[in-house]
C-alpha cells in the first residue's frame, strides 16, 4: 500500500461517509461473519494490518485483549484512531504493512481487514506473518474476491436500459495489479486467485480454519433492497488460518 | 446424479469424441494439477465415485492401490471401463454416489472428477465420505468451479461481432440447479458456492490440503491457442482434504 488515497483531502472525505466509518462494524455488511472467526482475545497480544479508523482495534481491546496494535499508512485515519478508538492496551503506528518487522512469535493473533488486496507481495506478508506468529496462533482477514477483482473495473456489466445484469469476470488468471475507481479517485489493487490466497497459506504451513463468501442479513436486505444484488456475485473472501502447534 | 445423460445415445457418442474420452488422462487439461493432489496409492484401497471410463481406477492401480472400486451411474461407462480400464484389483459397480453405504473406516483414499456438482446433498455425501475413511485418509475431487456454475448457462457473455467479452457471473449466492448444455443436451448440474464446498468439508473436521484452479500447461497453450480463453475465468476447483488421523 505504498500508495496512500486515504491522506488525499476530497478522498478522506468521502471515506468519512461510508457506513463502515461513520458506524463502525456496525456499518461493514461482513461484520457478522468477520466477527464469527475471531477467536478470544483474552490476555492476548493482536496485531491489526491495515487498522484504518481502529474499529477492530477497539473491539480485540474490549474484549481482553492485553496489547493491540494498530498499523495503517494514513495519517489522517490514525489520527481519527486515535480520538475515538484509544482504549488502554492500544497503540497505533504510521507505517507500510510491507517493512514491519517483528520478533519470532511476538503475536497471538493477526487481523486485517480488507487491506492485503492493497500488498503487492502476498506472499512475502504471509511468511512474515507466519514469523510472527506464536504456535497455535491466528490469523484472520478480509480481502475483495478473486471473482470481484479479476476484471479490474470492478462494476457490473449493464443492459441498454442501464440494469445490471451480471458481474464480468475476466483475466482471473493474470495476477497482479488492477486500477478501479473507488470514491472517484483511482485506486491501485492487486488481484490474486483464490489457488494464490489459499495455497500460500498452506505452503507454509497455516492450518484453514474457514474460508467464507460473506452476504448481507435478513435485516439488511429488508432495511437495504439494494442490496439484493450482493447476492448475486461474492465480494469478499474471509479467510481464517492457524499456525501449527 | 440421478438424471443419467451418459446412456443416452447421441449424448454417449459426443462425449466418446471429446479429448478426455479419446485419450483419457492425458486428453483432460486439468489432470497434471488432480495428479499432484494424489497421495501415494500404494496398498490403499480407493474409492472412485463418478469414475466414468475408469482412467483414475486405473492409473490408481498401476500405481499400487491393493482394491480400487469405481462407481457410476452410466451402465455405456462402465462398460467401457470394463473393456478398456480393468486391472487385477479394479471391480466397477453401477450405483447412483447418493445410495452408497460402506462400514465405517474402509477406504484410504475417496477420489472423484467432475462429478460432486451433479449430486444434490453434497453436505451428507461428504459426511458419508468422512465416514468411509480411514483416519489420515484423503479425499481428493475435482468441480466446476463456483465462478463457472453459478449463473447457469455456462457460457461467455459475447460482444455484437461475436467476441467472448467476458465471462458473466450471476445469481451466486442462490445455490441449488442448474440446467446447462452440455454436447448439444440439457444437463441438470448443482451449484454451490466456495464457502459451502470448503467450509462444509471443514465442519466435518477435514484438514484442507490443497485448493487448486488450474489452468492449461504452457504446452497445450500452445498446441491450442484457443485455449487462452481458459485463463479468463477459472473452471474448474480441486480439493484434496485428510482425515485427521
Amino acid at each position: 500500500m505504498q500508495e496512500n488515497k486515504y491522506d488525499d483531502n476530497p478522498f478522506f472525505e468521502r471515506y468519512a461517509q461510508m457506513e463502515r466509518s461513520q458506524k463502525g462494524l456496525a456499518g461493514a455488511g461482513e461484520w457478522p461473519a468477520f466477527q464469527q472467526l475471531l477467536p478470544d482475545f483474552k490476555g492476548q497480544d493482536v496485531l491489526d494490518l491495515g487498522c484504518g479508523y481502529g474499529w477492530h482495534c477497539r473491539y480485540a481491546a474490549e474484549h481482553g485483549a492485553r496489547a493491540v496494535l494498530g498499523v495503517d499508512l494514513s495519517e489522517k485515519m490514525l489520527q481519527r484512531a486515535n480520538e475515538i478508538n484509544l482504549l488502554p492496551g492500544i497503540t497505533y503506528r504510521r507505517q507500510p504493512i510491507e517493512t514491519l518487522a517483528f520478533p519470532t512469535a511476538k503475536w497471538d493473533t493477526v487481523i486485517s481487514s480488507l487491506a492485503f488486496h492493497y500488498v503487492a507481495a502476498y506472499d512475502t506478508l504471509c511468511q512474515h506473518i507466519h514469523h510472527w506468529l506464536k504456535p497455535g496462533g491466528s490469523l484472520v482477514f478480509s480481502v475483495e474476491h478473486p471473482a470481484f477483482t479479476a476484471q479490474g473495473i470492478q462494476d457490473w456489466h449493464y443492459d441498454a436500459t442501464g440494469e445490471r445484469r451480471h458481474w464480468p469476470v475476466d483475466n482471473y488468471f493474470d495476477e497482479g495489479k488492477r486500477e478501479a475507481v473507488f470514491l472517484g479517485e483511482k485506486v491501485v489493487k492487486y488481484h490474486r486467485t483464490l489457488t494464490t490466497y489459499l495455497n500460500t497459506l498452506l505452503g507454509l504451513g497455516f492450518i484453514l480454519e474457514r474460508v467464507v463468501e460473506p452476504t448481507p442479513s435478513p435485516g439488511l436486505l429488508t432495511e437495504f433492497p439494494e442490496l439484493k444484488h450482493e447476492l448475486r456475485r461474492p465480494m469478499m473472501l474471509l479467510i481464517s488460518a492457524r499456525k501449527s502447534s
